[in-house]
């Protein structure tokens, strides 16, 4: 029996002068777009512009909040308080939010980027943190963290609707986490291997680890990465492979609502 | 006949590890609060925190945007484009509305920041600019601004109630704009002459200029300073000055609306 | 008779996960490169590497500093005092050349960036306030400026070698400066034409203004653009151009000394 | 038999409109200076007016580099690779260096700030990269970190003259390191008791940790903080004591060079 699969992108990651990713393209595949909030990537114009985009392609909008890190891009882990997450959460949510209103749409999700969401993944009080911090903003917004994560455990105890990620591209570790970045072996670099990797997660609720063990991984979205050159070959290729299999594509918001 | 008037202050001017202001203090004398952003100064902790206080006092919020500028405190003016001032503004208001949601209160007005405001004063399509971006995010809201300026013009002009804002301590030009900062006159030290200047503009509308000429100055809201040490004292005196005088003093929301 | 032509390349403005320019392909086509000190561009990643790649070039390493603006990579024009100028010149200077001792190699010129260099150019204060900076952190720096302008005049009034920057592929007003970027003709899009352009500067110290006058422009080192397709195209093309007349193309530490 | 103690104070933290600590008091009262470069405070122009004041003074200069936070002040571990740590570490030594140089000064040590100090006293890799980028700035700077620390041994490995911090003021653990911040014996606010521990440290080269052992803690300089109240009035008093018995109190580089 085949379930709704929604698949996001992160979006509006260029900044100032410099661009990045493949936003245009992205958006006509993706059904969720997790826009960077101008911590780790976009500013206010870019962060306008993503936001028009997406709501023109009809594409619901998340706030994708990130670490204060904007040369690391959001990927080196900060030790903050609790408290200090909540508040850097909630006013990327907000600032994010204002676009949203601007432009005639309205925020679906929240997805942390980069070391937030690595951290929140195994650290409950930062998760928690993060779950407050949507919760205070607007109890109707869904959580998106990995399957089995204490971020997914969080937002489920402060009762908003999760969806759990799953990545076609990337190497998953036997507990779970995602095999990091600089490992050789991090990127799934063979597209015939990735939509593998996730039609197994869409269809069984599960992925084969590092080590070759299947483990579940049961999931409401994939995130499709935008910054390789051949990331629009590999979704349109994701896409006719879940069409192909009766598998409908959508946006969370449409299907996903409550503690999941 | 007495009118209403607003006492307001700008408020959550901390940043980090560095206190500004007496807010606690100037939270039980005002009405309004206008709260940095985190552009000039604030931060998400900072601003949850001023949120958090104005609303347990009953302190009006509003947003109090600037230029991207914290080392300059907002006060250095900038060449930005007019959909650059747009989208920051935007930023902004979206992220301290965030903050003001989670606290269980609501944003009512926005005062615009230090060069900002002086830029929009006089700069038309600056201040077009800034009351796009307040209006695409709440038709609602109150837009503050000098008299007379192309700020109050373009509030106006987009359907926004606008109040137009006095300053007790500052000294005003013979063309109503304020004298600028760095001159040895800017402020008006002395606490008899400020309240005089300020109930002029509140009972008759109108200001003597540094050359003595007395021109127009009607205001809807009085902004007090929070960094001289007799910050407070002075509020205090105000604000028995206009009691006796039997002039009530309320947050804008209650008594304005429309375009004024 | 031909005289000696320093050709520079402004490099090293990538930041953080951002690239931009073609640095490694410029520095084998120029002899001087301004490098990004982190205020519009650059970060000490980027600038560590991008020191190492012009030492072991042999290309000659200047600063490059600019405003306090990353989002608007420099561009946008704030009104800054002159001491606020002097001081984050002097940072900005101190920084760079801590990259260069490190590798090895010392500092050559300081070359301000953006709306610095424009805003200079005509603003005797702020000229000043960079030529005081460039001598108190080196007399023998040599100073790059638009040939007639208040950056050249401050530089030598202080004392300071200085030499004259000619543009290629940017068009001239009447009185010297150049026409603003956002005009239409702004920039000289025709290569043979932006060769013929910096041969007339070189050869005969006059260029052809947007209105046709021919005005004097006599220059010591003109400036290739890194951002577009053809910069690579362009520069050997006008080394070629240059070697055909005999006209040397060396770095201004060799040639050039003491105020021109 | 009494050696000689340099004095050292954390100054420059100060940014933009915001005011910290006692600067000119200090300088009257300690002989090392550690001016915040930029990153977890300080900015060009607190650069250059403390650094004018240290020269003023007579104060030895010394460069107090940070991570990347300054809304955290610094505080807030991060994780960088070293040659991030390497990188950032030189950027500020060159900046802060600038300043000496057009001062008429110069650099004379190099002391970590804050989380960049707490990580770099354990984690080799990292003290490593700090002692690397002051190596390679100049050779002959002294680089200031705890005793026993990974920081002392790295800056030693590295041919560099270190010298040995001891607080005052801060409670040790049993193994050598600083009690956290945070908890509530972290910092000794009784002077008498203060006192004690500094001339424990400089006297007999041991301190008295949290559980009552006493452990060796040899010291070349003590660090006088700036933040609080009676900041002056103690080091006023530690100075006297220290006279009473003897001890020389006086900069580092008069007295120490080469691996201590």
């Amino acid at each position: 029996m085949a379930r709704t699969i929604d698949l996001n992108a992160d979006l509006g990651e260029s900044f100032g002068p410099w661009r990045m990713g493949q936003d245009e393209t992205l958006l006509e595949l993706v059904t969720s777009a997790n826009i960077a909030c101008g911590f780790h990537a976009g500013d206010p114009d870019v962060m306008a512009e993503t936001v028009r985009l997406a709501v023109s392609r009809g594409v619901a909008l998340g706030a994708h909040p990130s670490l204060p890190d904007r040369q690391g891009f959001g990927r080196r882990p900060m030790a903050l308080r609790p408290d200090e997450i909540r508040n850097l959460v909630l006013y990327q949510i907000g600032a994010l939010a204002g676009f949203a209103r601007a432009a005639g749409g309205r925020l679906v999700h929240v997805k942390p980027h980069g070391a937030l969401y690595g951290q929140a993944a195994s650290d409950a009080a930062m998760a928690e943190a993060i779950a407050a911090a949507v919760r205070a903003f607007d109890a109707n917004l869904i959580l998106v963290g990995p399957a089995g994560s204490q971020l997914v455990r969080a937002g489920q105890a402060a009762g908003l609707a999760i969806a759990r990620e799953g990545f076609a591209d990337r190497r998953y570790e036997p507990d779970g986490t995602l095999t990091p970045r600089g490992r050789p072996e991090a990127l799934i670099e063979e597209p015939a291997e990735a939509v593998a990797q996730a039609l197994g997660m869409v269809e069984r609720g599960e992925v084969t680890a590092r080590d070759g063990t299947v483990i579940p991984m049961p999931v409401d979205t994939l995130c499709l990465h935008g910054d390789g050159p051949d990331a629009a070959a590999f979704a349109r290729r994701l896409r006719m492979e879940l069409a192909a299999r009766g598998i409908p594509v959508a946006a969370l918001g449409g299907w996903l609502s409550g503690a999941a």
